[in-house]
């Protein structure tokens, strides 16, 4: 952490934060400049709201140079996790593709669904038990009916399954049945859950969102699963909030946060074109520039008769057009010295 | 909902649309324009994703028309609501002071700034017990102890008591405590939390946040709690994320909220300053803007010493600010045909 | 300015570093930590893109410890600017009412409004001859011819007008007409047009915007006014980019803005809630909120027939309203230690 | 447009607003529902602002059907435009690769720069002579000495030559030297400019920007240059605002605005990672996005010492660095059916 001081503030100004800060237990070295005097600050501040130094008489600014996640950071493991989900490895040579309905209807849906995902070469299946909903008079999830349905499914085509969770009480009944536990963009702050997710030892996909979608809040809201014990973490660009042009899409997908994370991280991050444009003529363009940025993986939601869904239909792909986009990505995946296996 | 079928598009897209409307059990009115057909459709769509149809051959636009909350609207119920607890009204003529501290520390803070709160003539209490933060390393908050000091303390300077509640298992440990329980910005839209604090009859504060904290958004999370039959809703704006200047300030105060949910909704409206600039200087201006807009309320933080605060020291009052803050209240709330009473 | 090094980075990048420093002439102050080395760096940063230095190997983050505008800020000159525009001052003890069309559309339109806008006791008439607008194919303004309207009409009812110039071209053909040359919030980052506005010695009312509407950039948009040698920048608040509820309103008045301001710069600042609200219903109160936050002035469309209005009509005040509106400002104006005449 | 009524509003209500509509010219279909009137309307609706009608008693909304701009618009346009500049075709089968540095500094940055530009296979070579910089204080561009080299080293190595127009009375200084002249993000609503720039045949290339950086407004901005007649207009993304993370890169890259704009409008489309990203560690795995993502074009930053540069230096690549990304693309380019060569 540094401390800038105001210019010409009083000595004894300078004085009272350094004893503050000695008196919590850290060094200080102190540079004297013609105009300001820095303070920097040597010890463990993780936990300090650096605001908290501005209110010192004298104080002009304090800039905290460590990021304050630790066990998310490339400082504390240098090489790339790799989530590993029976058999299927998320964050390795090979781009993942998961794929599957917005939300779980009924069971010709959700396997007629499966078997083309798995049929197009996808391992892991994804569907929605438990749905957020901005109305509360819109259909709000199967629950544990929907979940059996999607371990049915997935056994039966050899895929890995992955359900969104809303609540702590949802754990303990998703645990059965799914092999990744999905934590939403608007729980992403949801730090409670966070905490019981990361007292479980699932894989967790870890959405981006929040009040304050910020990379630093994602890789924070990582350090809450992982600071419990749970090491598999998989992250998950899925959009900003719009900026005007609302008819025109849902969010707006964030791609290049894909090699900033990268390079501050060691998890795997995957991408969401579905959610992060809202519309399904655009999600094949952006899961196609997702592999060429980098991603590890994408999810991707697809239903039998789009029009018919019961909620996020018009971002869902049609099985033709998901067909032929995991065509077009297995090369673009070998331009970039990755793998992507379709079928 | 208005459906604006594409230029020139054909009769039979017009007819599929009209047919699938009428399956629904929709009315439909059609209108032939020499570029475009529009279809106004009549009935019960609340529950639509008006996206739905836009999926359909020749649809261009879909336009909901009625506001998708009900319970919450103007049109549902045209008087004001006035949310009473334990003696204190809040949506009435009175503008409520809502004080204290961001997190209870200990008894002797909590109960010095409960004298200074009370003495200034403020008449509920705020205190948070169970802390929203960002790193998983900072302090969480005291728990059930501080409910029952925050208790203690409104019980003996005869104030209410409000306080944050995280997740729903903490509701029935805070139901016997609190006298309002608040839902904070980051749950705006945690809707299974809103959903278990619509079936208490408690007062709840709802503050406007979330992913997406659009005017809205936040009137359907009140939405969720109304349906479950818990009227007693009043509104918090605590202000937007920040657009640049993070150095400046926390958050954006958005002060036009306040006349436009009082045109929406019947619900009451206060605003928290504290948060919605981040800034101890900045609260006190704004807060006279907030009464001068019209809030119904007020929330503010303070702190013995703002400097050895746990938490959001550098938003909170000292007490010599925010007696004086107490004190230009009541003429600004005069002039607006309000009573605030300081003391 | 301070430089961050990475963690453990080497010594040879340290002095690189170091090095490059003093050749640009600049004094350097080393910091050694047991994590990072800090260096504190002192001298005319003003001109550096901070971003420069995070180029060179092993460096972490550059923190720019100056304000990087001068002229503008508080410390350059300490006591509040009072811009003095032929007997009006702003800045002053009182708060200035301008109010006017939008637009300026004919001779009756603009002296019935100007007529009552002196009446109700206003100093300045504002009116737009050059107008920017979204779509090619709107009214773009009735340029010269308006501009002798508006002269006339300001003559005629002892005011002083203001008006918004577009391009350096129209400057000279403004002069002789307005006494404060508008800049409008598209043209904040037009550094041609303020350069050329800046030698000029008109007041000059500065709106806040651009692609990146900060306060810093608002601030440095000044600077560029200042550094020609004009003093008299007035700065004005109109609202940033809407968040979403792009049908409730138009844009989102950022009152927090005044007095960060204050405290950053000696400039007046006034605030405009025509534009920054986009609904005529909204702009009382916000008028109101904005002279108790301590603007130092109030920008207010007007119009006799609203509904006629050939632009912002939806935003323009009718004369009852505005005339009620001058009523309600003097006792807040009172309240906050200032005056606001109104008759 | 449809002007969807409140609610039980009164018939005269009703009548007054088609009473208002024919007296313009429109025809009103009109469609009585049991809860709203919806009242279609039809003819040339371009220029009104549909607020003016949300100001009528009784009217809760006013939709906008058709978009506003028209000669932009893939209805006005089927096919899409190829924009020919000596030779060279932007938007068709070719990606187009445009780099150089961010400003031209002397003969010998500007030339070894350009060698290895056109080396790499590029065709037009990039270097700003004026120069929209945020601070007074900064270097501000060489100008006509600029265009001077600039045109120099394009014909010596072959390449077309694109710069930034600042303002109209640089127009007709740069069109002696440029093939394309470059409308920079801070100026995409500087209308004044659009048009001077529409009234030359020069290809235009139109950066996405402004205070409002929607994709509407942007093709609203491109309808500035249209309507008067020139229709060489190339669009380009270069990032919106950041959102938080300002540490971490300098604007938000918006892919999907390529797809999006592909969509509504027939002219060609190129990105701009550079100034999208603001680092050049995130520049070339960008690039390579927006090539799959569908781009007409990049334009790229360099400097053979990035760390000397006079600006943008943190985003400039090395040679070493574009000459790999250059070798990256083809391969990509032709997994979307498109062709880009590199040497």
């Amino acid at each position: 952490m540094v401390i800038v001081m105001e210019k010409h503030t009083s000595e004894s100004n300078v004085e009272h934060v350094v004893a503050e800060l000695t008196t919590r237990g850290f060094d200080v070295h102190r540079s004297t400049g013609s105009d300001h005097t820095v303070l920097g600050v040597v010890g463990h501040v993780d936990t300090i709201d650096p605001r908290e130094f501005e209110l010192m008489e004298g104080v002009q600014e304090v800039v905290r140079v460590s990021e304050p996640y630790k066990l998310s950071s490339r400082t504390f493991r240098r090489e790339k996790t790799v989530v590993k989900a029976r058999g299927v490895d998320i964050g390795g040579h090979d781009v993942v593709v998961m794929a599957g309905p917005c939300t779980i209807e009924n069971e010709p849906q959700l396997f007629e669904t499966a078997r083309r995902v798995a049929k197009a070469g996808a391992r892991v299946l994804r569907g929605g038990a438990y749905k957020p909903r901005t109305s509360p008079y819109a259909f709000q999830g199967m629950g544990v009916e929907g979940l059996k349905l999607l371990r049915a499914a997935g056994d039966k085509f050899n895929m890995l399954v992955v359900s969104e969770v809303m609540e702590i009480s949802q754990i303990a009944l998703m645990l059965p049945y799914v092999d990744v536990l999905q934590v939403g963009a608007r729980n992403m702050q949801n730090y409670t859950l966070l905490r019981e997710a990361g007292r479980t030892r699932k894989p967790v996909l870890l959405k981006r969102g929040g009040m304050y979608p910020t990379i630093e809040n994602w890789l924070l809201a990582a350090e809450y699963i992982l600071a419990e014990g749970n090491p598999n973490v998989v992250l998950c660009e899925r959009g900003l909030p719009p900026y005007g042009d609302t008819n025109l899409r849902r969010n707006v997908l964030d791609l290049t946060a894909v090699p900033i994370v990268k390079g501050l991280s060691h998890l795997p991050v995957i991408v969401d074109p579905s959610h992060g444009t809202g519309k399904a003529a655009l999600v094949p363009p952006l899961a196609r520039a997702a592999v060429t940025v980098g991603a590890d993986g994408l999810m991707l939601e697809l239903h039998p008769e789009p029009e018919r869904a019961w909620s996020d239909g018009p971002q869902s792909l049609d099985f033709p057009t998901f067909q032929a986009l995991m065509r077009d990505l297995p090369p673009l995946a070998a331009a970039v010295g990755r793998r992507l296996r379709s079928a």
